[in-house]
C-alpha cells in the first residue's frame, strides 16, 4: 500500500502531460500511471496539473548584505513564501565577510535553515576572502560535504574579487568538482557611473539603472566567459539581463566556452520605466543589474527559446520598505544607499507559467525545464526536478485556471510589499508536497519549520570541452 | 491485470534512467514504477536499460530512385533490419515522378508499407512536380489524412525544385500545418564540378566527394535558411556534413529562423578517406552529400551538444553492390552513375548509443533525445519516442555491455553488406517491442509483416517568431 | 612651356588638400606644386577644389532593355550630363541577347560611344547566352582587347545566369584576367512576390518595392559570395542595398573571400517612401533593388566607413516618363511592366559631396576614393581617378560653396525629369576637364562628342586569398 | 630656385608611382612632375622609390622602466638608428611614475629629446598616477601644448590603471581632444599564470610566452573595446597580436566602437618559438604581448590586408644583453625578472617592405599608409607621412632590391644585438631627408642631434559613431 495517491490529475512525464495517478511511498515517487492500487491517502487532481515542485536556484534569505542590512526574510518567512509559490527547493547564501572563517560561516547558515526550513534546500557559498585556509582547507572540506557551488560577484567594495581571484577559486572548483557562480557586472564602470551621476546632483532612486549601465554587464560577462574557456572550467552566469548578454552567451557557448546563464522574471516581464519614476515605487523595484527595456527582453525570451539561458531563478531579495530595510539610510536615501534586491519566491512560478504557458510564449515543458528540472541538474541537486519513480515526492499541483490579480502586500514572506501589485496571472499551485508532506493543502499552509532538510550537490554539469584549454598546460 | 511487465530494467523516464518496472496493457504503456500488480507475461530486464523504440525519420524503403533503380529493401526486410537495431518507427519516403499524381504515389506506398512493416511508420512526400492539382488539391487533401510533410531537392535533374516552387510549398505547408524538409546542396555547383571532374578524366568512384564539395551545402542550407526566414515557416535541413552547415543552422536559429537540422551516424563517425581508396570499398559508401573530414565531425559533435541539430537519423538508402543496384551502369560506372546512399537502419543506435553513451561523447538522455524523443516530436508522431504512461509501448530494451563488430554481410535488410564493416560497438538492443509486441525477442526476429501501422502526423512544431516575417505581408 | 595651369587651387593630391598648382602638358599631368613655371592657359582656382574627375563605374547608355526598349541617352546625351556632374570617365555596358555574337555587340556599342561620348569610357560585358563560341573564343578575345568585366544578372528572364553559368564565367574570368560584376537578387523569390502581388491586385507601382523584398538580395549576395569563395575570384556586388547585404560583405570579406561591393547616392539618401505614393512619382523612381528604408541606409553608411564598401556609382538608367520608355506599356501599366531605373550621371557627385563632404557623413580623402580613385582601380582603368604627375589630366574644379536646388527638369541628359526634385546641395564642380580639354567651362559646355576614347581596362583588383579555393582542385 | 631636387626616381605620390621629380624648398616639398626648374642640390634617384619617410608611432627611447631600468637607447642612438631604417618620426614615451607630476615628466622628456634627435619626434604620456592635478590640470595644460596622446597600461604593479581610471582618462581625452592607447593584457591572468608557472619551477626565459597567454590579450582587447564604446571616445590598442584580438578589433569596429588597433612586425615574422629555446636566445625576444604561432599571423595580415589594423610600428624597446638591460637580475633570472622587449626602430621598415612589396603580401601602397601615413593621420601629425606639395620634406630614397642580410650587431643603437640576426630582406633605404637635410645620404650617417623637432599632434581621429554612445548620458 503506497501513503499517497494524487489521483486523476495530468502528470507531467517523460517530457509530456499525461493522464495518469501518482503513487507516493517513503517521501519519494513509487509508481506514475494507471490501476496503481491502494493509498492511505489520495489528493483529487482532477482538471489540475501535477508538476515537479520548483527549484529556484537563486535565492538570499536570512542574509547580513554587505551594507549590514539583515534582509527581511527568516528561513521559515521565506520557505513558506517559496511554497505557496510552487517551490520546493532553495539554494540561498552562506556569505563570508572578511576575516569570517568559511567553515564557521557555513555552519551557522544551516543551523538558520535546519531550524527554520518549511522546505529543502543547498547553499552558494560566497567568497569574500580568499586568504588564510580559505582556498586550500575549508573550500575542499566543504566541497566534501556537498557544498559545491562557489558565488563570487565582481563588483561591490566588500566582496569582489578579481581576476586573479576568481581563476584561484575556479581551480578549487575544478579539483573538488564545485561550480562558481557570478554576479558579472563591471566595476569600474559602475563606480564611474555612480560617482558621475552622484557628482551632477542626479542620485534619486530613479538614477539607479542609469548607474549600471548595459556596458558594465556586457564587459563583465563577457570576461567571466574569458576566464571559463581559459580554464575550461564550467561557469554559471547569474542573471543576465541584457541582449548583449545573451548574445555573449550564445557566442561562448557556440565556441564551446563552459557557460551556463539565468535569467529572472523581472528582467523577462518589468520594465525599467518601473524604476524611473515615483521614489517610493522606484525603491521597491530597486535591483542589480536592473530591468531594462523591450528590445532586452525580447533578446533574452529568445535565449530561452534557443536554450542558451537554461535556469529561471527569482534572485528573491527581500528588504522592508522602512528603516529596517531599503530605507536604512533615510526616507530619502541617494540611490546607492538604498537596498538592492526585490521578494520574488513567490511570484517566480507563476508569472513564469501565465507567460510561458498561458499566454503562450513557450511552452510547458520549456516551464518545467527553466524552473525545476534544469537547475536541479546544474546543480547537482539529486532527486530533484523531475517526476520520476525513485524521485522525491517534490511536487506542485496546479489550477491552470486559477487566476490571481497581485496585491500591494499579499506574499507571505516578510517583505510587506509585492512589486508586481497590480499584474493578473492565470495559472497557479494549490497543493505543494515536499517529499511526500503536504507543504500547501488546498491553498493553505500545511507545512513546518524544521521540515526541509539540506540537499547535498553532486555537481556534475555536463560541459565537455571540445578542446583543452588553454590554461590546461598552467593548471596541471 | 497488465498484459506486459518488463520488470527490473533501468527505465529512462522523465528525463533520467529510473530503478522501475513498466507496465503495459493494449499496447501502450499503462505504468512505470515499483509493485505495480500483476501481468500476463513479465520480461525480465535486471541489467538492462530500458529505452523508447527508436524513431528514424529519415530512410528510403522500397522507393524507386530518379535513376529508375529500385532500392534493394521491402518494407519487410527494411523494417526487420530497423528493428533489429531497436528501431520502432520509421519515416520514408513516398515519392512522385513528374506526371505522377501525388495521391496515387501516396496510395501505393501506403499499400506496399500497410504489407510488409514490421513496426509503425509515416511517409515524407517528395515532390517532383507542382503543376496541375498538386499544389491546390492533392497536397491539402493528403495533409488532411496526416501526411504532413513535404521532401524537396534543390539538386538532382528530374526532381529538383526551385525557389519559387520551394516558396510555393512552403505557402502550402503553413496553410495545412506542414513542415517542409530539404535536400539541400546547390545544383549549379554539382553540375559544374561533376563536369570538370569527369572532362578531366576523374571520374572513379573516389571523385565523388569532389563532385559534391562543402561549398555547394554551404549555399544551399544558407539559402534554406533565408526562405525559412523569409516566409516564417519551418524547414527542416536535411544530412548537415559540414561545420561551415553546423554554424549556418546555428546562426540562422539565432537570428529566430524557424529552422531544424538532422545530421547522420555517417557524418559523425566515417571520414571521407573511406570514399577515397578501392573502387568497390568507395562505391559502396557513395553517398549525398559525402562524408567529410575531422573538423567537420567535431563541429557537427558540437552542434548536437549545443542543441543546434536536432535529430540523428539513418538516410538508409539500400543499394546491393550488383547490377541491380550501385553497379546498375556497370562494374567500372563512372562516379556519377553509381546510386547514392548506405544502409544505416540497424547500425545507427548502435553506433550513436556507443558513440555517445559507451564513449562518452555525449549521454543517454541526448541519445534518446536525438535517436527518438525529438524526431518523433518534430513530425507529429504522437504517441511515439518516450517511456510514459499512454505512449505506445515501443520498447527497446538494451543491453548496454552487448558487443557487436560489424562483419562483411551480417545486416538483416537486403543490401548484402555493411559499409561499418570491422567496427566495434558496445550496447546493443536484445528485445525490441512495438505497441507491446515483441518485434525482436532476445535477440531473435519474433515480428510479423503487416503489424505494422501508419502513424498520422500532427505536426506542431514550435517554432514562434520574435516578429512577423518579411513575406507575411505578400503572404497574407 | 606647360600647356594648362590650374592655379591657386586647393589640390587633392597624396590623399589630402595641399595648395598647389597643377601643369597639365600633353593632355596629362605634368607637375604639381608652386612655382612651376609657365603655361599657355592659365585656369585660376582659388577658393576652389581640384579633384580628380569621377569615374562612374556603373551606368546604362544607349543600351536596349531586356524589354525591349531603347534606353532615353545617347552617348552624347549621357556625357554631357556626367561632365556637367563632374564626372570624367563612364564605364557602361555592352549588353548581348540570347543568339546575338558577343564580338558584334561590343563592336557596336564601341562605334556608338566612339561617335558620341564626350568624355573617356570602358564596357562591361552583359553575358545572356554563353553558348557557341561566347566562352571559348569571344570573351577571350574582347578581353585580350581590354574589355575585363562581365556583368551577369541572376534575374530578369531574359538574362539570367544559372549558378553554373556563372562558375564558368567566373572561370573565363580567371583565366584571362578579368572581374565578374553581378546583380544579385534571388530570382524565384521576385518571381514569387510578383506573381502573388498581382494575383492579390497589388499591382500599382507603389507594389514594386514589395515585389524585391530584402531577403531576394540577402539570398543572392550570400550565394555570389559563395562563388567568389569557392573559386578563388572575385566578384563585384553591384548596388548593395540592405542592412543584411552589408553586413553578407563583411562577414565574406572577413572570411578572406574575394568580394568587393558597390552602393549608390538612392540607397543612402532616398526612402522607400519615395515610391510608395503617387503613381507617376513612383514609377519616375522604381529601380532595382529598390530604395530601402533608414536602419538600411544606415548600415550602408557604416559600410562606407568600414570600407566594406568601395565604389560609389549611378547606375544611371534613364527612360523618360513617357510611352517611349516608364509607360511603355501604358500609362497605367502594373509594376513589372515599367521600366527600371533612374537618371543619376549628374547628380551622383554633388549628392555624395554634399552628403559626406558639406554634411560631413565621411570626409573628401573618402569622397575621392569612392568615386574616383578606388573605382578606377577595381576595373584597371589606367590613368585615371588621381592627381598625380604621368595621369591623365582629369580633373573636375569644385566650388564647395556652389548651392543646387534641383528642378523638375534641369539634369542635362534626356530624361526629361530629376528624381531629386527639390533637393538642396551644397558644392558642385564649375569647370571639368577631359585629358587636359575643357569638358565643361565655368558651368557651360565646352566638350565636344567623340573626344572621349575608350579606356582598355588593366584588371588587377588585388584580393590575395590567405588560402587556396575549395574549387582550385577541380579548376586546375 | 629650389633647394632640393630630388630627380629621376619613381615617386609615391597620389597613392601610386609616378615617375616624377621632387623639388624641395625650405623643408618642404614644393613641387612634384617634370620640368621642375633648377636647384641648388640635386639627388639622383635613378631606379629608386621615393617614398614618405616612415612614422614609427610606437617606440621606446631614452625612458626608464617600472622596474627603473634604464633602456640601452638615447634619443641620440635611437633615432640614428630609425634614421638608418628610412624612418623620419618617432612617437616615443614620457612615463610618469606614481607621485611625479606630468608636466614635469613632460618637460624633462622633451628637454632630452631637443638635445638629441635626429628627427622629428612625438610624445605619448603614460599615465600612472591620475590623483592630485594630472586630470584636472596637467593633462589638459599638456594637451594644449600637443601632447594629445595618452597611453595606459592594464597590467604592470607600478602602471596599472584600472577601468574607473581609464574612464577618467577617456573623459580627459574626449575633453581636449585626444586619444587613449592602451596596452591591453588582462592583469589578473598574467599574476596567476606567471604564479603558477614560478610555482611549478617554470621559470626559465622560455616561459615566458606561457605567461602571457592569448586568453590575457583577448580578455583586455575587448574590455576596452566596451570602455570605447560607452563613451564614445577613440581608443588605440596598441600590438594586437593574436587572431582573436584581431577578430575582437573588426568586430568591434563592425559595430561602430572607436577602436584602432596597430601591430608589428615580430607579431607577423617571428614565431613563438624563437623563444622558447636557448635561454640567452629567448631572453634577447622575450616581449609583451610575446610572439605567437602562425594561425595568429595568418590573422593579423588578413588583418592588414581588410584594414582593421591600421597601423604598423616597432615597439622599440631596447635593453642590452647584460647587466645593465635583460639581465639586471642576474644572467639566470626568472623570466619575471627580464626586461620586456627588442630593438625595432631600423628593422621595421626594412622588414616590412621585404614581406609586403618585395615577397608581395601586400602592396606598396599599403606598405606607406601602414607604416607611414596613416599612423600620422592617427595621431595628428601635421606634415608627415606623404609626399605632397606642403609636407614636410620627410623622405626615404629606397633600393628595392638591395639586399641585407641580419647580422648579430649591425644595427645603429646602442642595444648590441639584432633579434633578427640571420634574416634576409631585400628592399631598403639609402639616402633619407628629415624636413629636406640629408640624415643619411648613400647609406652614411649624415644626420645631427638636435635637428629634430617636437612635432605637436593635432588629434582629429575620424571615429565618426553611428549613434550616441551609452555613457553619453552620464558624461554630458
Amino acid at each position: 500500500m503506497f501513503d499517497t495517491l494524487i489521483a486523476g490529475g495530468r502528470v507531467f512525464n517523460g517530457g509530456a502531460l499525461v493522464g495518469a495517478d501518482v503513487a507516493i511511498a517513503d517521501g519519494r515517487i513509487a509508481a506514475i500511471g494507471r490501476d496503481l492500487g491502494a493509498a492511505r491517502e489520495t489528493i483529487a487532481a482532477q482538471g489540475h496539473l501535477v508538476l515537479p515542485g520548483g527549484v529556484d536556484s537563486h535565492c538570499h534569505i536570512e542574509q547580513v548584505s554587505g551594507a549590514g542590512i539583515l534582509n527581511a526574510d527568516t528561513w521559515e518567512s521565506a520557505t513558506r513564501s517559496a511554497a505557496f509559490g510552487g517551490t520546493t527547493t532553495v539554494v540561498s547564501f552562506a556569505a563570508q565577510h572578511a576575516g569570517q572563517r568559511l567553515t564557521e560561516v557555513v555552519a551557522d547558515y544551516e543551523a538558520l535553515a535546519a531550524r527554520g526550513a518549511l522546505i529543502d534546500h543547498a547553499f552558494h557559498l560566497i567568497v569574500a576572502d580568499t586568504s588564510g585556509p580559505a582556498l586550500t582547507e575549508d573550500l575542499p572540506l566543504l566541497m566534501g560535504k556537498g557544498h559545491r557551488s562557489i558565488k563570487v560577484f565582481t563588483t561591490y567594495p566588500k566582496v569582489r574579487m578579481d581576476d586573479e581571484q576568481v581563476l584561484d577559486l575556479l581551480m578549487v572548483a575544478r579539483d573538488c568538482g564545485g561550480i562558481l557562480c557570478v554576479h558579472a557586472e563591471n566595476d569600474g564602470i559602475l563606480r564611474w557611473a555612480s560617482r558621475r551621476l552622484q557628482a551632477s546632483g542626479r542620485d534619486a532612486p530613479r538614477f539607479h539603472p542609469a548607474s549600471h549601465p548595459a556596458a558594465a554587464e556586457i564587459e563583465a560577462l563577457s570576461r567571466m566567459a574569458v576566464l571559463a574557456e581559459f580554464t575550461g572550467q564550467p561557469i554559471m552566469l547569474f542573471h543576465v539581463s541584457t541582449a548583449e548578454g545573451a548574445a555573449i552567451v550564445r557566442a561562448a557557448r557556440g565556441r564551446g566556452a563552459p557557460v551556463i546563464a539565468e535569467t529572472c522574471p523581472h528582467y523577462l516581464l518589468m520594465d525599467v520605466s518601473e524604476v524611473e519614476g515615483d521614489a517610493r515605487h522606484a525603491a521597491a523595484r530597486i535591483c542589480s543589474p536592473p530591468q531594462r527595456g523591450a528590445a532586452d527582453r525580447k533578446a533574452l525570451w529568445q535565449a530561452l527559446r534557443l536554450g542558451d539561458i537554461t535556469a529561471l531563478t527569482s534572485d528573491h531579495a527581500p528588504y522592508r520598505l522602512d528603516a529596517s530595510g531599503k530605507f536604512a539610510a533615510g526616507p530619502d536615501a541617494p540611490f546607492p544607499r538604498i537596498a538592492n534586491g526585490m521578494p520574488g519566491l513567490e511570484t517566480r512560478l507563476p508569472l513564469m507559467f501565465d507567460a510561458m504557458v498561458t499566454r503562450g510564449q513557450l511552452d510547458l515543458a520549456a516551464f518545467v525545464t527553466l524552473t525545476a528540472s534544469r537547475p536541479a541538474e546544474i546543480f547537482g541537486l539529486t532527486g530533484k526536478g523531475r517526476i520520476a519513480p525513485g524521485f522525491d515526492a517534490d511536487i506542485a499541483i496546479w489550477d491552470p485556471a486559477r487566476e490571481i490579480i497581485y496585491g500591494a502586500d499579499d506574499l507571505h514572506d516578510n517583505t510587506g510589499y509585492n512589486p508586481w501589485e497590480g499584474r493578473k496571472v492565470v495559472g497557479a499551485p494549490v497543493t505543494v508536497l515536499s517529499r511526500g508532506q503536504c507543504v500547501i493543502r488546498d491553498g493553505s499552509l500545511a507545512g513546518v519549520p524544521g521540515h526541509g532538510r539540506r540537499v547535498p550537490m553532486e555537481v556534475s554539469v555536463d560541459m565537455r570541452p571540445s578542446a583543452p584549454s588553454e590554461g590546461a598546460m598552467l593548471t596541471d
